[in-house]
C-alpha cells in the first residue's frame, strides 16, 4: 500500500479511535494543541501533577512530553510520565523545545531522551543540539534549515532507539534505518506560535492508532503541513490561517489528504 | 414572567453591571475563559496566589474554581478561595474537570464541593464521579450521557446544598427540588476545547447578577448554547466556530436570547 | 524626520532584525502576546525556570515582565530577568498588570519597578496605584481614564528613570520630560483579553530595535490601535478583531502604519 493510502488510513483511525492523547506541555501551546487534537478527532487530556501523572498515563493511549516553559516540578512529572509510559509500553513523544538555548534546557532534554521517547520531533537546531552536534539555538525559532540536520537526527534516532523528525521546510522522519521526507506546508505557518507543539501532539495521536512509528510521525507531519497548504488559502495572515488550519484539520477527508500528502522515502545515504 | 424573559432581563444585567468574575482555573481555558466573560459583558479577573486570593475574593462578586490543570498549591488557593467565598455569602461555581479520571482529582473535587459551592457545572461523568455512582471517566471528555447523571445531579444537588448542573446534548440543572431542562447547542460545540470551562465561567457571571440560582445557572448555559448554534451557521470547522461563538456572546441582544432560549421546567420524578 | 517616518521605520527594523524578545509573563496572555510577536515578525521567547532565566536573558534583545497571574516563584524569576537585563544593559519592559488590587500585586510591582525598567506599560487605574496616587482598582480593568493618570505617569518616569506609558482610550507616553500622545485605537479592543499585555510585548520589541525609548514606546503603542483600527473594520465581534488584529500586524505596510498613526507631542505643563 503506497503511502497516500496509509496516511488516509491513518486519519481515519484517528477520527475512529478518538485515542486519549496525555499531554504535559507548555503554557502557551495548551490551548492550540487540545483544540489540534479534538480538531482532529482525538480526546486530549492535560494534567502534570506528580500525584495523578501515573494515573493519567495509565488511562491514555499516547503521552506527550514539551519542554517549552520548563520549571523543576513539571519536569519531574515529565520523568516520571516518560517513565510510566516506557513501562507499560505506550508510544511517548518528547518536544525538546529551545533545547540548546540553555544549558538547563539542555540537560532536561537529555535526560528525558534517554528515556527511550518512541518520536522525538524538532526544529533543525533542536535536533542539532539534542544529538551533540548543534552550536545553540537562538530562542525557540530555528537557526538552521531542517537539511543541515539530517545526519544528526539519523545519529539521535540510532542512539535514542526511536523516531527522530526534523521540521522545517522540509521536514525529515528516521528511525536510524528509514528515512522519509515532507514536502507539505507553508513558510506563514512559522508566523503562529506554537504549531511546532501542535504538530508533536499531533505525533502522538498517529502513533497510539498507526503500529509503524516512522510512518505514524511522518503522516501527522504531513497532515499539518497539508492543512497549513489548504489554510493559507482561505486567509489573510497569522490569525485567519490559524482558524483556517483548525477548521481544515476537522474537515479534510482522508481520502484528499492521501492525495495532498507529499512523501518520499530517500535511502539513508545521502 | 416566562424564563425567555427573565434570562434576557439576566444577559442584560450582566452586561449592565459587568460583575468581576475571579478565576482560578486550569492553563487550557485561561485565554476562552476570559474572553468569553469580555464578549458577554463581564469583567474577569484571573489570580491564584495564596498571597493574594483572598483580596481578590474580596473585590469580585463571584469564584470560578475549575480543577482542569490541578496541582497542590493551586488547590490549596482554591480551597481558600472558596472558604473565603462562603464566609462573605458570595456565590462561587465548582467545576470538577475530569473528577473520577484519579483519586487525586476526586479526593480534590470532593473536599472543594463539601465547602458548600452554589453551582457545581461538570459533564455527565463528572458529575456520576463525584455524586459518587460513577464509573470512572475516560480523561476529561464525557463517556456517559447528560440523561445518565439526572438523578445523580438531584441526589448531589440535595447532598451539597447548592445547585448541579449536568451538560451534554441536553443539559439538566437542578437545586434537589426544581428541574431545568435546556435543549440549546450544537454537537460541533465538543470538538472546541474548554467550552465547558468558559461556560462555567458564563454561569458565574450569571449567578452574580440573577437572584434565583437554578435559573442564574441554566441562562448561562442556555446562552453558551444558543451562542454556539448561531456559530455554526458562521462556520466550517471547530476554529471558525469558536471565533463565531465569541462574536455572538457580544453581539446578541437579551431578547433575541430569550426567543432562542429552550428551557422547559421538570418534574423532578422522571 | 516625523513621527510617521521613524514609526514607519522602527517597524521595518522589528521585521528586519526579528529581536529576541523574552517574556515572563501571565497564563491569559501566553499565546496572544507569542501571536503577537510573531505576526510583527519579531521572535518572542516565554521562559520563567529561575535554572534558566539568566541564560536566556543573555541571548535575548529585551525582556518583558507582567505580573499577571503572579506568584512567589516567577516573581523570583521576574526579579532575576529584571537584574540580568539590568545588568547587562538591555531594556526590559514591567506591565504591571492590577496593581493597586491586592498588596501583594503592589509590593511586587514597586520591587520591580524599582529596578530600573526601560519602560512601564499600564492602564490608567495600575499608573495612579504604582505612582501612589491611586484608589485602589477593579481587578484588571481600569476604572479610570487615561488623562486622570498623565500627571502620575511623569512622577513616575521621573522616580523610576525610565518611561511611562498610561494606556486607553487615548495613551500617553513620558519620559518625565517630552510626553507624546496617541490616538489610535478602538474601544472594541477592551472586550478581547490580554491585549494590553500583547502591547507591551510589542513595545518590548520596538525597544530592541529603536534607539529612543519614549518613541520606541509610543510607536508600539500607537501600531496596535492601527491594527484594531483596522481589525475593527474587518469584524463582527470581540472572537473575530482577535483575528482581524494579528493579521493587520502582519500584513500592515511600514508606509501604512506612518499615514494610520496618531501622535502628538504635548508640553508637560498641561
Amino acid at each position: 500500500m503506497a503511502h497516500a493510502e496509509r496516511a488516509a488510513k491513518a486519519l481515519d483511525a484517528v477520527r475512529e479511535q478518538s485515542p486519549l492523547v496525555h499531554n504535559i506541555t507548555n503554557f502557551v501551546s495548551m490551548d492550540i494543541a487540545a483544540n489540534t487534537l479534538l480538531a482532529v478527532g482525538a480526546s486530549p487530556v492535560m494534567a502534570h501533577a506528580r500525584e495523578e501523572v501515573d494515573d493519567i498515563v495509565a488511562i491514555s493511549r499516547v503521552v506527550v512530553i514539551n519542554i517549552g516553559t520548563l520549571a523543576p516540578i513539571w519536569v519531574e512529572a515529565m520523568r516520571d510520565a516518560a517513565s510510566a509510559a516506557s513501562t507499560s509500553g505506550k508510544p511517548w513523544v518528547l518536544d525538546p523545545v529551545g533545547v540548546g538555548a540553555t544549558p538547563y534546557r539542555t540537560s532536561t532534554a537529555r535526560a528525558l531522551a534517554s528515556l527511550r521517547p518512541t518520536a522525538i520531533r524538532g526544529n533543525a537546531s533542536e535536533i542539532l543540539a539534542l544529538a551533540g552536534g548543534g552550536e545553540g539555538t537562538k530562542g525557540v525559532d530555528s537557526s538552521h534549515q531542517s537539511d543541515d540536520a539530517r545526519d544528526a537526527a539519523v545519529r539521535l534516532a540510532q542512539e535514542v532507539g526511536g523516531v527522530v523528525a526534523v521540521t522545517g521546510a522540509i521536514d525529515y522522519v528516521t528511525d536510524g534505518r528509514r528515512m522519509l521526507r515532507v514536502e507539505n506546508g507553508a513558510a506563514a505557518m512559522a508566523r503562529i506560535t506554537a504549531l511546532g507543539c501542535s504538530t508533536s501532539a499531533l505525533v502522538g495521536a498517529f502513533l497510539a492508532v498507526h503500529e509503524d512509528p516512522v510512518e505514524a510521525t511522518t503522516y501527522a507531519i504531513s497532515l499539518m503541513g497539508v492543512c497549513g497548504e489548504q489554510g493559507v488559502q482561505q486567509s489573510r495572515g497569522p490569525g485567519s490561517l490559524r482558524v483556517a488550519l483548525i477548521d481544515a484539520l476537522h474537515t479534510i477527508t482522508p481520502a484528499d489528504f492521501g492525495r495532498a500528502a507529499r512523501i518520499t522515502e530517500q535511502s539513508l545515504i545521502a
